[in-house]
């Protein structure tokens, strides 16, 4: 086998394992046992291929502390296979509870099906400058940490209670209009969280109070939501608590519903269809 | 540029960003425009270098269903850079809240810390058939999900309270060391748990209250603890109510104690200087 064959799949290897963080040109050289001049003119190679197939990004950044970063793509069929799956699923009468509840807890925490979702949020709001990805415990967390992986972020957790393990925080009560109750939210003093720009992510909303009660107690810590998204949404209210928000499925609940009562919403459709997802 | 670098370049993307899943071989040649018999010499390649390299696992199956399917090794530097930066952050004073507790939820929360440590568990664990990962919330979320992502496999939330949204569902009382009180903990009938081996995921463990009642509640719906792993252990007490458990990092809590006060545990420093993780 050719060398240069062998450090071109070997330098693809560690860029596309390395998805966002930057490799160092003198710590790759090393490892591919090349001098710096041969790797420039590999990084040449996989760059254009990967550029012209619409792979992703290679920047490179000169300097002493240069290196080289690959920014993948959106995987669209993947992230169409997941909706299309994610869509089945939901339609199976089995999943409605005898309290009318859309059962997805199972769905939700598997990465293989919630990893895609969260990738496309992160391709909906890649332009927000978005710093956290705040979710309200539970079930939104894996979709949360997927978007924030896809993002290159760290998420943020905002509790139900108050936890004597964080030190001082706090609180907010407010009425959620999916489980038809009180809740309270509250986060710990030491959250490093002030002068964030935030994107909200849960696994459902419906009037979007638990959505406005984020942004209010993250309004405390001089933190800024800059988006919401969710896996599901409601059309009923058709008025929401919050101005704006980006849902992945749509679901049109109620008993006397036949399904397919899950469908995908249309901006989903025309991401997945044409190409560019922030002119939906 | 040649085409069979475009093609080796292109082959070795694809593989790596969809480790464990198998791509088939009539759709892979689809992809890159080349006859199947081209594309399995490209693979020949492929494999020869990433395997020889130590990156992992090409492995072909033949047959109509036939395929291939990447299977990364650990990336134990990426591993080893991420211990080294929680046992530089826990070791932080201000990690320390008034009641004594060691605050985690944020880096718990960021993935390019998280994830590794879920590559980890899972390295230790492959050879436990595992078929899910179970946690219970909150904070152990992060690493489960990381950890089943890892293996393939999906997650199992076990619930601290019963949740109307989930249908009907079993609870158990038991008692927390961790928190000094009594907790409970619930999973809903319906969940797809039945017959499975089961590793157990949390974030902290101490007399391992909750490990033993997970296996406890686990064992009602006939599935089994395989394993138990957590991020990071108190030496004390020494005797845990659970029979084993891997942790990641040890803590000596107690005021008493001067940083650091944490550590890697002896599996992980072998594990990471050595090579294979299963004879620690």
């Amino acid at each position: 086998m050719h060398d240069r064959q062998r450090r071109l799949v070997l330098l693809t290897q560690y860029l596309v394992s390395h998805p966002g963080e930057q490799a160092g040109l003198a710590d790759l050289a090393r490892r591919l046992g090349v001098a710096k001049s041969t790797l420039s003119e590999d990084l040449l190679l996989v760059r254009q291929v990967l550029e012209e197939a619409g792979q992703g990004q290679v920047a490179t950044q000169l300097g002493a502390q240069g290196g080289v970063t690959f920014r993948p793509e959106p995987d669209r069929e993947r992230i169409g296979r997941a909706v299309a799956e994610w869509i089945t699923r939901l339609n199976s009468p089995d999943r409605l509870t005898p309290e009318g509840f859309l059962y997805m807890t199972d769905l939700l925490f598997t990465p293989r099906l919630v990893d895609p979702m969260g990738e496309l949020l992160a391709a909906r709001f890649q332009d927000r400058e978005v710093g956290l990805v705040a979710t309200v415990e539970t079930k939104g967390i894996p979709l949360a940490l997927a978007t924030a992986r896809a993002l290159g972020r760290p998420a943020l957790l905002l509790r139900r209670d108050n936890r004597l393990s964080e030190g001082s925080s706090l609180s907010l009560n407010y009425f959620s209009g999916s489980s038809h109750r009180i809740q309270s939210m509250s986060l710990a003093r030491r959250s490093p969280v002030r002068g964030q720009r935030v994107l909200f992510v849960d696994d459902f909303l419906k009037a979007g109070g638990t959505a406005r009660a984020a942004a209010d107690l993250l309004g405390e810590f001089d933190a800024r939501v800059v988006g919401v998204g969710v896996l599901v949404a409601t059309p009923d209210p058709a008025r929401k608590l919050i101005p704006e928000y980006w849902a992945c499925l749509e679901w049109r609940e109620g008993a006397e519903e036949p399904p397919p009562w899950v469908r995908e919403t249309p901006w989903v459709r025309s991401w997945l269809e044409a190409g560019s997802g922030t002119e939906a």
